[in-house]
C-alpha cells in the first residue's frame, strides 16, 4: 500500500462510489484501525464539496466486548440517537460510505440468540432507514481495506505485515486502483460493460433459471414478469449515479418470491454476524426455505434466516462468472463484498425494489404484487458459483437458453 | 508505556474516576490514535458491571478538516442526534470518560468567529447536559494519554517515539500509576489530603483573596458568603463518589461574581479551542472582564470570553502550590488538565454549583442570589500561579491571613 494509491482509492469511493454532490452530507463508517483511509475519504469528500463529513468510527475489540458483555436488554432496541441520525441523514440524501474490514470471526462465541434479537430490533427500529437505502433513497457505497486479523485469515501463512500488504494488493486489483489515476475511467468502462450484459439478459425476458452443479445445487428460480437485471451503477432518488459496492462484478435481479424450488449448496464460507458459516445447504419449497443445514455455524445461519417471515425467502439472484477478475485471483476473502463478486450468489431477505421496473418509487404493496420479496429487515448474500455451474434460462415461449456453462457466461 | 501500567490506569479511571456502578451506562470519548487505551477503558468498565459501554471515537485530522472545510451553517447548531445522546445518557446517570490527547494547536488557522459561533450553539443546544455535568448530575472524568503531536509539542527535542514514551512517564507519574496496582490506594490518600486542605480553608470563612506577583497580577477576588472550597472527589446526584479530573491537585471555589477587581496575568500558555493563547492579560472591574490582551491568539481568547454574558465573569478560583508533584516535573504540558494542576488558576465562565453549600440541588436563580457566576455555556481555566505568587485572604472580622507565599501554601 502506498499513499498515492490510498488517496486514489479514496477519491474513487467519494467520486464514483457515492458521487459526492456539492452541499451534501457525508457519513463514513470506518474502523479505527483503518484511520488513514478514513482520513483520506474525509479529505476526498470535502474536496468534492461536502457540506460536512461525519465519521462514525468503530472497533472490533470494543464491539466484541459489547456483544459478549453488555446487558441482555441492550440488544432489544437501537439507541434512539442512532435511529435519529440514520433517519435524518437518509432524509437529507446523504452519501454513506461503509468501510468493512472486520475480522470475519470477530463475534465467534457470541450467543446466536443475542445476534438474532439484535437483527430483529435493528430491522424494526431502523426500518425506514434500511427501506430508503434498499430503494436507493440516498447514495451508499460499501468498500474494504485490510485490517490485521482479516489479512491473517486470508493469508494465514504470511506474517502480519506481509499479509496486510498482500491483501492491499488484492483489494487494489479488485477495485482497479493502479496509482496512475486511471481508476475513475476504468470504472466508467466497467460499469458500461455490466450494463451491456444486463441489456442482453433483459431482452430475453426469462421466466426462470435452472441451476445445477456437482456440489449438489439443483434449483429452479422463478423470475417476476417485470423483473430487471441490474449491474454497475445505481441511480439515487435525487438522480445521482452511484456504485453501491466496490468491487462489483455482478449482475443481479430479484426472484419470484414464491417460485423457488430445490436445493442450494453454498460454494464458499459465509462471514455472517462475525461468525463463519460453512457447508451451507438450503432446501426451498414454493420460495420458502424449509431446510437449513450448515457444517459449521448452523445456529448463526438459522437465527439469521429466522429473523422474520421475509428472511425465509430469497431476495436476490446474482450472476458472476468464474473468470471474473476477483474469481481469477483464486483467493477466498472470507468477506462477502469480495467473495460475492467472485461467484454467482443468492441472498435471503429483502429484494432491491429497483429489480422490478420503476420499483424504487412503488409502495410496498405494489412491490409485493409484482412478486418480489419486498419485506424483510435483512438481506444476506451467500455464494453458490462453481466452475461446473450450469444456469439454464427459460423464455416466455418455453424455449431454453444457456446463460452460464461451466460457470462462464454463454450468452 | 507498558500494558500493565495501561490497564492499571484504565482500572483507576473506571473504578475511581467515574466509579462505575453495576448496570450503569458508560460513555467514553476517545481519539482513534489512543485506541489501545480506549479498549482498556472499555474492558475495565465492563469488569465493573457496566450495562453497556459506548465509545465515541474522534480524530484530530478529521476534526481539523471539519473545522476548516465544512459549510458555515454547520457551526450554528449541534446535530440533533448528538444532543439526544448527551441528554438521554445524562438523565440515565451515565459515567462519562473523556480522553483528551489533542494536538494543542490542532485548530490553528481556523476562523475564530467560527469557533465562537460553535461555542454559542453548543452551549445553547447542550445547555441541559452541561448544566447537569457542572452540577454533578452524573459522574464524569477527564484524563489524558499521549498522542504523537502533543508529545512532540511537549518534548520538541526528542524523536517521536521517545517523546511519546517521556509523556507517558510524565502522565503515569501525575496520575500515580506505578504498575504495582497501588494507584487506587494512592488516590484515596491523595483525595483525603485535598479534603483536609479544604477543611482548613473553609474554617477561615474568607471574604476575599488578594493575588500579587511580579508578572503583573494584582487582583482582589471576592468570595460569596456561603462559598465552599472543594477538592479531590465529588459526589454525583446518585450519591456516587467520583474524581472529575485525573490528575487533580487543586482546591477550588467560586468567586463572588461581581466582586473581582484588578489585573490578572497568565503564567502559562493556554490551549484553547485548538489554538495556543500566550501572554494573557485580563483587566476586571466589578467582576466583569473589561480588558482582554494576549501576545498570541488574542482573537481566539476574545471570542471565547465573548461567548455570552456569563463568560465575561470568573467562575472558578483554584489554589495549587508550585511544589505540587506536577509543578515539580518542570514540564509545560500545553494541556489544561496538567498545567492547571501545576499552578494556581482561574476560570472564566460558569461556576460549579457545589461551590456554594447544597448548590447542586439549587435552582439557577438561587445560585445567582448566592453570588456565583451561575449561568454561562462555557468554562475555561487559565493559569496564573508563579513561584513568587502571594495570596492573602481576608476574614470576616477584617483580619488578614497569608494563604500562599512564594507560590506555596502558608496555612
Amino acid at each position: 500500500m502506498n499513499d498515492k494509491k490510498l488517496m486514489e482509492y479514496a477519491r474513487l469511493v467519494a467520486g464514483v462510489g457515492i458521487n459526492v454532490q456539492k452541499g451534501q452530507m457525508v457519513l463514513i463508517n470506518c474502523p479505527v484501525e483503518c484511520a488513514d483511509f478514513g482520513r483520506c475519504l474525509t479529505t476526498a469528500a470535502y474536496d468534492l464539496g461536502a457540506r460536512d463529513v461525519i465519521v462514525n468510527w468503530s472497533d472490533d475489540a470494543v464491539s466484541r466486548e459489547h456483544w459478549l458483555r453488555a446487558e441482555d436488554s441492550v440488544f432489544d432496541a437501537v439507541y434512539p440517537w442512532d435511529i435519529l441520525r440514520n433517519k435524518t441523514l437518509a432524509e437529507a440524501g446523504m452519501g454513506r460510505i461503509s468501510v468493512d474490514a472486520s475480522d470475519p470471526e470477530n463475534l465467534l462465541g457470541v450467543d446466536a440468540e443475542r445476534l438474532q434479537r439484535w437483527d430483529v430490533a435493528n430491522g424494526r427500529d431502523n426500518r425506514e432507514f434500511y427501506r430508503s437505502m434498499m430503494a436507493n433513497g440516498f447514495p451508499w457505497c460499501v468498500v474494504s481495506v485490510p485490517s490485521l486479523k482479516w489479512a491473517k485469515k486470508v493469508f494465514p501463512e504470511l506474517d502480519a505485515q506481509q499479509a496486510v500488504d498482500k491483501l492491499w494488493d488484492a483489494i487494489f486489483a479488485a477495485v482497479r486502483v493502479t496509482g496512475d489515476a486511471s481508476a475513475v475511467k476504468a470504472w466508467q468502462d466497467h460499469c458500461k460493460h455490466l450494463e451491456t450484459l444486463c441489456s442482453k439478459l433483459n431482452s430475453l425476458r426469462l421466466t426462470q433459471l435452472h441451476y445445477t452443479n456437482a456440489l449438489g445445487t439443483d434449483v429452479v428460480v422463478g423470475l417476476p414478469e417485470e423483473h430487471l437485471w441490474l449491474g454497475g451503477a445505481d441511480t439515487s432518488k435525487a438522480g445521482v449515479r452511484f456504485v453501491a459496492n466496490m468491487p462489483t462484478e455482478e449482475i443481479f435481479s430479484a426472484p419470484q418470491r414464491d417460485a423457488v424450488d430445490g436445493v442450494i449448496c453454498a460454494s464458499k464460507p459465509l462471514a455472517l454476524n462475525g461468525n463463519l458459516v460453512e457447508g451451507i445447504r438450503l432446501t426451498l419449497e414454493k420460495g420458502r426455505i424449509v431446510g437449513i443445514h450448515a457444517d459449521k455455524g448452523e445456529d448463526v445461519l438459522r437465527r439469521a434466516i429466522e429473523t422474520d417471515e421475509g428472511s425465509h425467502y430469497l431476495g436476490e439472484v446474482a450472476l458472476v462468472p468464474v473468470n471474473s477478475p476477483i474469481a481469477q485471483s483464486g483467493l477466498l476473502f472470507y468477506n462477502t463484498l469480495f467473495d460475492e463478486n467472485a461467484a454467482c450468489h443468492f441472498a435471503f431477505g429483502e429484494a432491491y425494489p429497483a429489480c422490478v421496473k420503476g420499483g424504487d418509487d412503488l409502495p410496498l404493496e405494489t412491490l409485493k404484487a409484482r412478486g418480489i420479496n419486498a419485506e424483510s429487515s435483512t438481506h444476506v448474500d451467500f455464494m453458490v458459483g462453481t466452475d461446473d455451474l450450469s444456469v439454464i434460462g427459460t423464455m416466455q415461449d418455453g424455449r431454453e437458453v444457456v446463460i452460464l456453462k461451466d460457470g462462464r457466461f454463454a450468452l
